[in-house]
This record gives C-alpha cells, structure tokens and sequence, in this order.
C-alpha cells in the first residue's frame, strides 16, 4: 500500500498539477530541447512495469551511531521500501529528444524536481549515462497501479533500479544530459561515504570521494522487533526481514544466526518474479523458523543476527569497524536483535 | 612480462598449432552454425585492446584456512595477475553467427576448452548472455602484444572481465549459446562458494548454490613481503599492493593500518588510463608510506592490514567468520602483514 512507502524528502513537498507540469529534457548532444507534458509520457512511449526497492543510504544509520556518533537523521531499518512502478523508459525519452545512445561525451544524466529550499535552490541529483540509458531505469507516474502520491513525487519522478534513493529524483522537472555530475549540493557535498579516519568537525574531502550510486548488500530483521520477550517454554522463533542490493545483484542467501554468529542457517527466500538474479531490482523477504539455544534460557536472553550475500558474492560485514563514516552512510553491517526470555 | 602471470590449469596444457585451430559457434538462436580460423577472428573482426585482471576463486585460500580448515590448492595472495589482451568482441562473432542480440531465450553462453583429464572430458564453463553481449568480453588472441602464451590459452581464450578466472576458458575450442549454464563439472560441482554451516565431509548443495561470476572486492599487501624484519630505528614504511573488485566496479579507495585497524590512511591509487569508475576491468595498484606507530617498538613487531572499497561501497570484511566456506573460495577478509623489529 502506497501510505506504507517510507517518505524521505529534503524539502517541502510541492503541490503540483499534472495538467500544467512539463518536462524539460535538454543537454549535451540534445540540438533542440523538448518539452513534455505528463500525458505525452503517458501516450507517446511504451509503459513499462518494474518492481523495484528504493533505500535511503542513511538507512539503519542509528545502529552505525550505536558503534561510534555520526551526523544525521537517525534512521532505524525502516528507511527502504518496495513498489510497483509505471512509466515511460528514460533511454525512449532521451533517444526522442535526439541523444545518440552511443554519444561518447556524455557521462551523466542530471535531474532537477521542483522541490526548493527558502533560496530556490532546487533539488538535483545525478545518475551515470550508461546506468541512464540501461532499460530498468524509468519515468514514473505510477506507483503500484495508481498516480504516484504528492509525497512519492506526483506527477512524476526517476526510478532508476539498484541505485540509492537520493538519486531517484521526485517532482521530476528537467533531465539534462551532460559531461559532469549534477552541481546540486545533494551530488557534490553530501551522500558520499567518508573514509573512516574523517571525524566530526574535520573538513570533509568532498571532491576526492564519489557519489553513492550503488548500494552495497543489506538485509535487516523485521520480525521479531527490539524488545521482544517470549516465554521460556517457546522451543523456536520465526524470524522474518527483507534482504537487497544494488546494481541488481540478485540475493542468493540469507544467514540467520540464534547464537551471536557461531551456527548460521539459511532462510527460505520470496523473491518477485520475473526477475533474473543479475538484475534483481526488488529485495527478497526471507522467513525462518529457528530453534532458540539452550544458552539463551540461562542467559535470560539471546541474539538474532541476519546477513545476506548478493549474486557478486559480496557480503555484509559483521560490525561497523570496516565502514564507519562520519555522515553515517550505507550501513550494512550484520542486523541484531536481542530477545528477552521471561 | 607474460612470463609473470599466474598460471592455474585443471588438467594438462594441449599443444595446439593456430594454424590448424578452429573455433566452432553454435547453439540457440543460430540457424547455421559456423567455423572460424584463428586469421577469420583476426581480420574478418574489429580487433579491440583491454586491459584486465584475472583473479582465481582460490585466491588467498591459504588465509581463510587459517581461519579454519578449507579443502582446495594453498594460494597465497599471488593468484591474480593484469594483462592487456587484444582479440575481438565476443558479440560481434555471436551477431555474425546470427543470433539476434534481444533474444529473450538465450540465457547464457557456453565455452569450452581443448584441454580434457583422462576421460576425454573437456573443461567447460559459461557466462549470462547479457554479459556475453557486454562490449568488454573478447575472444582473445594476444597478451601483451603477442601470441597468448601456452599456458595462457595459445591461440585462442575467453577474456571477461570482471568475471571470475574460471569462466574465461583457455584453448578455447567451441561458442555455444544456450539456455542454460554450461553442464561441466567446473561450472556445476565446483566454483560455488557454499553456505557456512557446510562442513568437511557434508554433502554440497551445488544445486541451490549459483556459479560464481563476478567476484568482491579485494585487496592485498605485496610489499613488505611476510617475515620482513625492519631495524628499530625505521620511522616510516612503504606499503604498496593491488586492489580489485568484480563487475568492473573500480576501487574508489584503499585504507591501511599499522596499529592494528584502529586507525586508517587512504593510499596513493594507480590506475591505467582510459577506464570509469563503471568499468574499471584493470587492478589498481597501490601504495602509501606510514609511519611505525611507537607500540610496535615496544611490541617488537606490528602488523599492517589492508582493505579496499569499490565503486558499490561493497567493503571487505575483517576476518573470514562471515564468509568461511568449505572449499576456501573468495576470500576476501583484510589482508595483513606481520612485520618485525629488530
């Protein structure tokens, strides 16, 4: 359901018309800008469907702070959500505007929404040309069947699969083909990983480290939540949560652990079909039933622990030590939740 | 130097005469299959240069079997080398075959090789089709700007970058497109890294465990060399190492530490020319000078580790305990290197 979508915006939500709202598309190898309205995407181009799961990369940001302070909102797991999306392809639209999909000096695809800060300083935000033009990534105006909702950036906004939120651009206003980046603040002076020995209060090496596109591996637990308590006599517990990754790397296994990492067993995966495992854009639910360890009754409690390997192999680490940043960004490490035996 | 790079076979090296070599394409989607002489791929195609590393599955398994016991050949960290590979693009032969490149029905492509064991079984294995049509895979017929070698696939081999060392077949023999893996032994019953809770002497699950592809990040010191003994009067030390990761995610940073990962430097990165960060098929190689934090004086020794991050902001992981699998496959922990002071 649409109201269940995690919400993320940077600034306020504008009220915008589809009946008066137009695209602009211009740029880099464009020798006559277009303009167009919400029904010429609607009628001149293919709809497409995608499945498709979009993270904020300060998801789970909060249990990167538990492991040393960072800056930022204080995301739980709960920053990441999954929808159906319709649109038009983002590679008909620039191939209509006159762009040449083999065009060498093109680098980035730019987008502008019509949210703005008290400045009129707009939102923007950048994706590689090459990701710009693979058939996945779209303009959408709907979202899961019905018009995309005035938080989910109604009339229209990018989907562009297996890359971070930041970059799937709301209130979409104008694409720009170019040879560099977007200049927004959100592309050059934030949603960049620091390297780890850039503290609070140092200046931050902006131009040295890329923008997050990708998102590395994640998975969370969802069921059972903190501060769960089961009685002694419950022989097994169910544990459920969602596991994704960028790029479409495909999940091929979650690991769930009941004893702090020594025994790990797979869960069973839910996976939306029709997709393959190298272009997997939606995240996989995972279920399973584990038996609680003996220990856990001494101990008056124990600890659930998930992780998840993506179609490159690559896998979560166990703790932050290998990825803390000061902003707080892409926190993947193994998810914990601890359970009280009563 | 050609000599230099790492040599891994599975069964014996054939003796093969380019003037007598044909590659045989066939398979779904192609009405007639075709023959092609060593000189039919030279001149009948674009000849294409890339650079690009190989890396074996089995690289550093000696380091996870420190961890606990793995089954497989002992590699050090030496089993990975760079080259630069001159052939013709694997999608303009398949295209010149006839196959269409949209064809929804071909899944993946299969090679295989002239070398065989004693059975007249001939190695074997096979890519996704998508990444068969991708412009960077070659059927390579020079390294380096001469023949291939005899140990490296004389006259003709696979090169696909990003991929793991296996799939690029050596001696290569026969194209065949299809929809399905190939069925040979190294694709099938080998190359998959398992679940952790497998164990010596269970049995392997090789059907519910995908083929390995595109390999993680990874990273390695190769100066100082282990057992380097420094003089206690020594204030700095060169470290220098490659870094690489599958899929042609570039390596966006590489940190080293000298205390034990708890406090990190960002290395010098070297990178060949002409690649994006998107594509980046070539190791970069690394170095940085550190200082000999005062402990290691007092300790008698120190150890330096090394981690990388690629273009995913996929990490690697501290120590094996997430990753362990039985056959040693894909370890990509933190390397480290135990220096002593005299």
């Amino acid at each position: 359901p649409n109201d269940l979508f995690f919400v993320r915006n940077h600034m306020p939500v504008p009220n915008l018309d589809e009946r008066k709202h137009f695209l602009e598309v211009n740029g880099l190898g464009i020798k006559r800008g277009i303009n167009l309205s919400v029904n010429d995407l609607k009628n001149k181009f293919e709809p497409v469907k995608i499945t498709s799961t979009i993270q904020c990369a300060g998801n789970r940001r909060n249990d990167m702070n538990k492991f040393k302070k960072v800056q930022g909102l204080m995301w739980t797991g709960t920053a990441i959500s999954n929808a159906e999306w319709t649109g038009c392809r983002l590679r008909d639209v620039l191939i209509s505007a006159g762009i040449n999909p083999n065009d060498k000096e093109i680098k980035h695809v730019q987008f502008e929404g019509a949210d703005m800060d008290m400045t009129a300083n707009k939102y923007g935000a950048s994706i590689p040309f090459d990701k710009a033009m693979s058939p996945e990534v779209l303009i959408a105006y709907e979202m899961n069947g019905e018009p995309l909702p005035r938080d989910h950036g109604y009339p229209l906004r990018i989907i562009a699969p297996g890359i971070v939120g930041a970059r799937q651009v709301k209130w979409l206003t104008c694409i720009k083909t170019s040879e560099e980046e977007s200049t927004s603040h959100w592309q050059r002076k934030d949603y960049k990983a620091m390297p780890s020995n850039i503290n609070i209060g140092d200046p931050l090496p902006f131009d040295s480290v890329p923008s997050i596109q990708e998102y590395p591996v994640q998975s969370a637990i969802c069921v059972p939540t903190p501060n769960t308590k089961i009685s002694r006599d419950t022989e097994n517990i169910v544990v459920e949560g969602y596991a994704w990754s960028g790029g479409g790397r495909g999940i091929i296994r979650v690991e769930v652990s009941a004893d702090g990492g020594e025994n790990w067993k797979c869960a069973e995966l839910e996976q939306a079909k029709g997709q393959d495992s190298e272009h997997m854009w939606a995240w996989t639910l995972w279920r399973l039933e584990i038996e609680i360890p003996e220990k856990a009754k001494e101990n008056g409690h124990f600890e659930l622990i998930c992780k998840a390997t993506d179609r490159g192999y690559n896998t979560q680490p166990e703790d932050a030590c290998g990825i803390w940043n000061v902003r707080g960004l892409l926190h993947n490490a193994w998810h914990r939740v601890d359970v009280t035996i009563f």
